[in-house]
């Protein structure tokens, strides 16, 4: 924590004024959206890109996270409220702050009961999966703000600024950083103006608005955004504890796998070691600081962590100079923000989230693993069909019946020797010699819970198969961990064995698991030996059996 | 299906009717028990253990098992309509059924969708931690039936009955056996009939009931048992069906747990293939019979199926010669079923449950696994303190956490060459020589979500602790599955080598691993090459460099 203050150097700051400039620009507009996303107030987004920012860059574990409001978290923040209040009201702000504060609580928590692996529990196509159905809920969402009605009422003046914005957007997106390539700026600045192509629409959409009257019109605008910073907000409701906590669970649990994919991409590229306990300190006092300056959650985007990484930033402190150029905006005169045009924020978003429509990890899963990429659209259905905190829970659920589903087929190979060498190959892969009555089994799975009675009902087949064996050798080269529930299993196979005269040996057994074997009855119960290597165990038994190979 | 009808032989019978008269026998007074602690009449109890058998007879897997009422279903059928009706009540029967009814279909579906792996969901500690809290608190529920009062209003003549029961029933557990081996009968007969003492204390009882007319002294009864088998029952209730969705969803995954457990132990003992989608197709069928017949959930019963095999069961046939023994029973008179006193019953099912009680499961893991004990031990705390259906989401949660956080500390060692030979061993445990450029690391686990980032986070300390490292050899013996976020990790782990000039190999990719490899896109990507063994790769990239070894 801190180090990089400790080490801080000044070739460093430039970098970090760029990052914070340009960060401090694309927050303005994406923090009002994102806010809006939410249900709540625009200048509730700006109030949560100061202090989180700031309190992330002192406890998180990245370098160039950029931490504040996040399309899919502002939606789960909206799920979640939905059926509590109504929004706008002033308790659907308070109860929003709340979700924050229980959020941030828990992942403080995380983090300091060291348990940052639960970030595994989702696979990437399942976390692809969940981003798509987000991304498509979300979207669905603008699609009123940005004609100013329903599909059926669409109001002419909004639609046509909310159109505008959208393919001004899209062609900025197209073919900006191209024209400013060709206008002599370098590939990085080009790709970082690019990049500020919603502040330009936003405020050309907003000068339009002003000179054309279009409120007047009935085009909705933000409305006045107070000025001044957020003050402290210690407003609670008592009602809300009970039933927030399942929401503000779902929530940290996608604020913290959000955060962490984002810094791990970047963290890869930077060659950084990311700290998943300290990435969740860092995201629970972020939302601690959220909510009690009247925000709601937020977390790292990796869109804007990625903007941030290429526009410069070489420490949290790009972080900090954008959060106190916001602030700045806000003491300001912010009379220019009230008549910031809605179907213009709802086409940033809109942008914004068509990008998180990516398919490659589809593609990539449906053509290397199947059940992966069905996975991906059984995810995605969910949000879409159940709703967004569904789909959190079913994409746990799918990664983890992916991988017990797995490991309930366990490969192993029936083992045998190679002719003229010491090496023992699969005898389906590889032609080889085998001893009709010892049988070698090489088991190629770590051996725990989910896949004991499967291995057990595989050796009990391959036993029935060679029903000449005398002498069952598990070879355990790819053996690393033996959980208690494959130590019954292994006792239990041990029993079964005996009973029918069939000695049950262990060859290549690892050192790790060795010794914690040592710790348990097995060994003692063992109705066979433990030999070094395969070559030992089949030497060693043929020649107890009077056969020669 | 039926094969073992089919296969049918004259030398089997006589152990199938010993077995179906035991079975029979213990039925009585437990189904009748069991009744109670769901909260329901005692004869829906011997209802559930007539038509339930016969059908899992007909289309369950297992040769011994014996299904029908049990003690935790019994607890969680009470948590589960405690909510929506009164026990006792007419609505309250029915929505048991409704009950049965659910988890039957579901656990037909699964069955039918051959999902039977999702029986590997829970590890052994903790389905040992579950039962006993369970255990626990169906041993405090019993507790009032068994001194006729609470606590501090005990009833004396019913405590009389209840505690002269139970220490009946404690003494013929240690000593019935003993003595009736030293009357002259076999170990194997002897164990049987101590195993009927239920049966016969339950008899002493309700005629000392009757002798001493000790209803009439507020001694509480089962009450008049209608005569005749049970009718077609097909009242449900229209509100129940979405209430009772999610407990019959955990209800019928405990069902499909505790029979596979009770069927796994036998079919190891027997040498059976147990088929676990037949298993869910059986106990499917046992709860729609159940329902249909004014019943409610059912599952194999460990102890019950254990004394049926120790009884002679040689195939289904018994379970359906004690369903029809009941039936009978039924048919005869069940005047005497009346005056059965409830303390007396409290007494059975407080030593049965008191046999769930076993802790070696604890102490061994406690020893070998520690993480393991405290799984269990959650698990049990959470029945306790939450209730036995949040304990079922704990369990799960408790094994799949367990599962993500060892795979978060993936085994990698540093491969060193043993001197005068071509193996390659963890330079940890064997002195061996290493390449000052050349850095294998061998991966001791498969590469799945679960591990992708640690296992690059591994990689990354290991080349920042070996600086001088040009290629980094991924020695993948221990690798049977590659999953997409893997592919997608090893990825993201070449690109970031290739930006450092480090090339990425593979070695000892097994044969079906890298058949799918050669479906993505990595081998064209990869920024280095794949070789056969870790000794090819490293003299072949040695000699690329000139070095010598």
């Amino acid at each position: 924590m801190l180090h990089w203050l400790r080490h801080y150097r000044r070739s460093l700051l430039a970098g970090d004024i760029s990052a914070g400039i340009v960060v401090a620009m694309m927050m303005v507009p994406q923090g009002m959206a994102y806010a809006l996303v939410a249900g709540l107030p625009p200048v509730v987004g700006i109030y949560a890109s100061i202090i989180p920012p700031m309190l992330y860059a002192l406890f998180g574990s990245s370098m160039t996270q950029s931490v504040g409001p996040m399309a899919i978290i502002s939606l789960m923040t909206a799920a979640a409220l939905a059926p509590l209040a109504a929004a706008g009201t002033g308790l659907y702000t308070v109860l929003a702050a709340q979700l924050a504060l229980i959020a941030g609580a828990v992942l403080l928590l995380c983090g300091l009961l060291r348990i940052g692996f639960v970030a595994n529990f989702f696979s990437r196509p399942v976390m692809s999966g969940f981003t798509i159905g987000a991304a498509l809920v979300i979207a669905w969402g603008q699609v009123e703000p940005l004609l100013g009605g329903g599909l059926r009422q669409i109001h002419l003046p909004s639609a046509a600024l909310g159109l505008g914005s959208l393919l001004a957007l899209v062609l900025a997106r197209r073919y900006l950083a191209a024209l400013l390539r060709r206008l002599g700026m370098s590939a990085a600045a080009a790709d970082i103006g690019a990049r500020l192509a919603p502040m330009l629409v936003v405020l050309g959409a907003t000068l339009l608005t002003a000179a054309l009257r279009l409120p007047a019109m009935g085009v909705h605008v933000t409305g006045a955004v107070p000025t001044g910073l957020p003050g402290l907000n210690l407003a609670t409701s008592p009602d809300g504890w009970r039933k927030l906590l399942q929401p503000a669970l779902l929530i940290g649990f996608m604020i913290f796998l959000i955060s962490m994919s984002a810094a791990q991409t970047l963290a890869l590229r930077r060659q950084e070691k990311l700290q998943s306990n300290f990435e969740l300190i860092g995201l629970g006092m972020a939302n601690l600081g959220s909510a009690l300056t009247g925000g709601f959650p937020v977390t790292g985007s990796i869109s804007r962590s990625a903007v941030n990484f290429a526009a410069g930033a070489n420490t949290p402190l790009a972080s900090i100079i954008s959060a106190l150029l916001l602030a700045l905006a806000l003491i300001g005169p912010t009379g220019w923000l009230a008549l910031l045009p809605l179907p213009t924020l709802a086409a940033t978003i809109l942008v914004a989230v068509l990008g998180m429509l990516e398919l490659s990890t589809l593609r990539t899963a449906w053509r290397y693993d199947r059940s992966d990429a069905l996975a991906l659209l059984a995810t995605a259905g969910g949000v879409l069909v159940l709703g967004v905190e569904a789909g959190v829970v079913i994409g746990v659920m799918l990664s983890m019946a992916n991988l017990i589903w797995r490991a309930s087929r366990p490969h192993i190979a029936v083992l045998g020797r190679i002719a003229g060498t010491e090496h023992f190959r699969n005898i389906d892969r590889y032609p080889g010699a085998t001893l009709p009555d010892v049988l070698l089994l090489r088991i190629d799975a770590n051996l725990f819970f989910g896949n004991v009675e499967a291995v057990n009902a595989r050796v009990e087949e391959e036993v029935r198969a060679h029903p000449l064996t005398r002498h069952l050798v598990l070879v355990m080269t790819a053996v690393s961990e033996i959980d208690t529930s494959a130590l019954f299993g292994l006792a239990e196979l041990n029993l079964a064995l005996r009973q029918r005269d069939i000695g049950l040996h262990l060859a290549e057994v690892k050192g790790p698991v060795m010794d914690r074997l040592k710790d348990s009855d097995l060994i003692g119960m063992l109705n066979g030996r433990i030999f070094l290597s395969a070559s030992l165990a089949s030497e060693l038994l043929a020649r107890k059996n009077d056969y020669d190979i």
